[in-house]
């Protein structure tokens, strides 16, 4: 164990004895907390606390306050984008043991919930109540909601439901200096004051430690239909995506897989690929039973008129989890392939989606690097994976990583549709925002946190 | 005319050589824009300009910082809070000349407007291309969309759809010092760095002046079908909602009338209003033909199983404005029946819809006062009307407002569910929300507005 600075050593004297195993400064633990899945190399704890409750995480921030030691807070460590990741031996606040469901409210359609919550266990809790909780990032299985809450997360069905912003109805937060703050109301509206509530989603732990959410709940879809479709190449596919947007409808999912994703994931997938395909489009309708059917058929008509060649219709749940799952074990299935991919989450207005696809293939082809395509075409959000294979291969492809992310600001887009800045990407924030605009969200920062002890070094660039 | 200070007067002497007949100083331009809908007695307006673009907004926001004038920004006037009306001889900053559509894409789900245009021309332009923007606050034909964005208006489709932040994705600002500020983005999703968008939705005009917004635009629905229901009592007709939620129905109206809007409306309502009623709900559903036509007669069937007494099916366009209508009317009648109502907007978890109304009629009926309610049921939010004939009732009626406030709040409800707290509101503040969540608004106002001369004396308490 390395040697640890005196104002840590008090920090844990005073901790130690009311956290006592909840307070780990062991190898073991600390390894644990240093990293996420941004690939980035393992950060630095300094000590990891497990609290059970808010009145636990304001005595851990007040006592960190006043000895002057920064704090991170971390849920699964799931992030993709090291905003969970101590760097300079930081006390890490892990929620992860603070995660009760506190309150179902179907007829009010809220839930109440600790942050360290699992996703996937909401989903189900809500779903026994015939309700649904649309926000699904890829992660569902083991991410948490207070991660999704500071990442403001995505996932396949924004498209049709949009982001988890849309479900925050309200946070109880804890700032550096050790307050409980409560943000948000309980009714369906609501504008009393600033949106408080709508500020800390996103600010990627920067503001305060979320220690329950009021989360949005709405009555289940009755019946959902899934089809997966094959086409010659991506540009192809988006087309197609395209068509079926300008024909009216709303699919609740429109996942894009390019052939090298599609290559790939192909000999983990439980669903079948068909071959030859040099992309597939995995689109899902819901509704009623009746709708979610006429839905999936008018979308298979205008998908083959646009040029698919192939598609396959899900005939049960477990055909419909087969598709969903090959479509999620991409991202793991490739960093397995390529150690040092590059990953991206871009996003740009729907229609510059074929120019953004054309450029950045190109621009891959000119300097040999294999760019891999996949994810929310609905929403003109890709996950842009420069694939390597070496640290070297990984580091000849950094101003190609460069190129594509000033290629989407260029499109009109984003230089992140749903991972965040955390530490990948804050140095990029300027190609989207001026000095002023992130001055003055540096400014709102030091209102939370004067100290600025809080998650430090995240989200902007250095100054 | 009264004596301006001298400030002011080296301001209008700056101003003047280049907004000439655009600034104005007479009796008529200052009472106009004096008022609001809230009731309120005029405020006082020391000088009104009328900029056509942002570098005008840019230009007079610094002049009038430099010489320590405060700035009222102001669109339409048809607010209820007294948000945009100036109190103390502050420059009114009126944006109704800034009224252009700037871009329309519906391909890409969103359009830019400038702050001035009217919300029911946008909904036109935007229904002219296939196209729906759904929020529609009561007063859609005069209101403008900088207006609706400063108080995160809601309306009655937001039950279905949401109010006006949800399709907030970005802003340009002007702040105080005149510096011109772009927020969010123009693709469906992005996260960078704070969501200073949704900071600024709602937040009545105190943090800066928006001069441009990119407003999401969705698919209009194929079909609309409108059914007005009567009930012997406003408790049956909520029961009766609550009944329809239960069945998972999601309408994209539920309105509700008591006897007294009933009343009142009715001489000058263009649907026939059924008799005896001692309340009414309409109800609108949409989707395509089909699922508009099936959703709304199962709505019938649970709704008249659940006690009304009545129902009435809008059978084109014309009926179905008819009822529109005669529910708009509503406020317009009742204050010209009861000239010093006091108008309210509470809300409540939906489940505390019955209990509100039984508490807060059973309170006016122990002290006299006629208790009027309608509005937005399926929200939760109605408009609670103390109806008063003389300006000695509205006095008398204070305390009951008061205990109706407490009421929601006490019932997890919120002093606000649409119009904001402006003047009318904010000494209620501290019932919803603690000293400190207040300190930190006031301290995130400070930076964006280091001098409070923007919309000094609104939203939060004296302190």
């Amino acid at each position: 164990m390395t040697s640890r600075p005196l104002a840590l050593d008090s920090l844990c004297a005073r901790l130690n004895p009311w956290l006592k195993e909840r307070l780990r400064t062991d190898a073991e633990a600390l390894a644990k907390v240093a990293v996420d899945e941004s690939g980035l190399p393992p950060g630095r704890a300094g000590a990891v606390v497990f609290p059970k409750n808010t009145a636990e995480v304001a005595r851990i921030a007040a006592e960190a306050s006043a000895l002057g030691i920064a704090v991170v807070p971390r849920g699964a460590g799931t992030g993709k984008s090291g905003a969970a990741m101590p760097q300079n031996g930081e006390l890490v606040v892990d929620l992860s043991q603070m995660n009760r469901l506190l309150a179902l409210m179907p007829h009010d359609q809220y839930a109440v919930v600790e942050p360290g919550l699992i996703t996937g266990d909401f989903h189900q809790a809500v779903a026994e109540v015939g309700y649904f909780y649309p926000p699904d990032p890829g992660s569902w299985e083991s991410c948490t909601l207070g991660g999704n809450i500071a990442t403001n997360a995505g996932g396949p069905r924004a498209v049709k439901y949009g982001v988890t912003q849309r479900y925050v109805w309200g946070l109880q937060i804890v700032t550096m200096r050790g307050d409980v703050l409560r943000f948000g109301r309980r009714s369906i509206k609501g504008v009393a004051g600033l949106d408080l509530t709508s500020l800390l989603v996103g600010s990627e732990g920067t503001l305060g430690i979320i220690t329950e959410a009021t989360l949005h709940i709405v009555p289940a879809p009755e019946a959902v239909e899934t089809a997966w479709f094959s086409f010659a190449d991506l540009f192809a596919a988006s087309r197609a995506g395209e068509a079926l947007f300008a024909a009216g409808l709303v699919p609740r999912m429109m996942e894009l897989l390019d052939q090298a994703a599609l290559d790939t994931v192909r000999k983990v997938a439980p669903f079948r690929i068909p071959e030859p395909a040099g992309a597939a489009l995995l689109i899902e309708m819901d509704g009623s039973p009746a709708r979610a059917t006429a839905d999936l058929e008018r979308a298979a008509e205008i998908i083959l008129a646009a040029g698919a060649s192939d598609s396959a219709l899900a005939k049960n749940e477990k055909e419909r989890e087969a598709m969903r799952r090959t479509r999620r074990l991409v991202s793991s299935a490739l960093k397995e392939a390529y150690p040092f991919k590059m990953s991206d989450d871009i996003a740009v207005p729907r229609s510059q989606m074929v120019p953004l696809l054309e450029q950045a293939k190109a621009a891959g082809a000119s300097t040999a690097h294999l760019v891999c395509a996949y994810g929310h075409l609905g929403d003109g959000n890709l996950h842009m994976n420069l694939l390597a294979r070496s640290a070297e291969e990984r580091q000849h492809a950094g101003p190609l990583r460069h190129r594509i992310v000033e290629l989407a600001v260029s499109l009109g887009g984003t230089i992140s549709g749903e991972h965040g800045l955390g530490l990948t990407k804050r140095e990029l924030l300027p190609l989207e925002q001026t000095t002023s605009v992130i001055a003055l969200q540096r400014q709102i920062k030091q209102v939370f946190d004067p100290q600025g002890l809080l998650n430090p070094g995240k989200v902007w660039p250095d100054v």
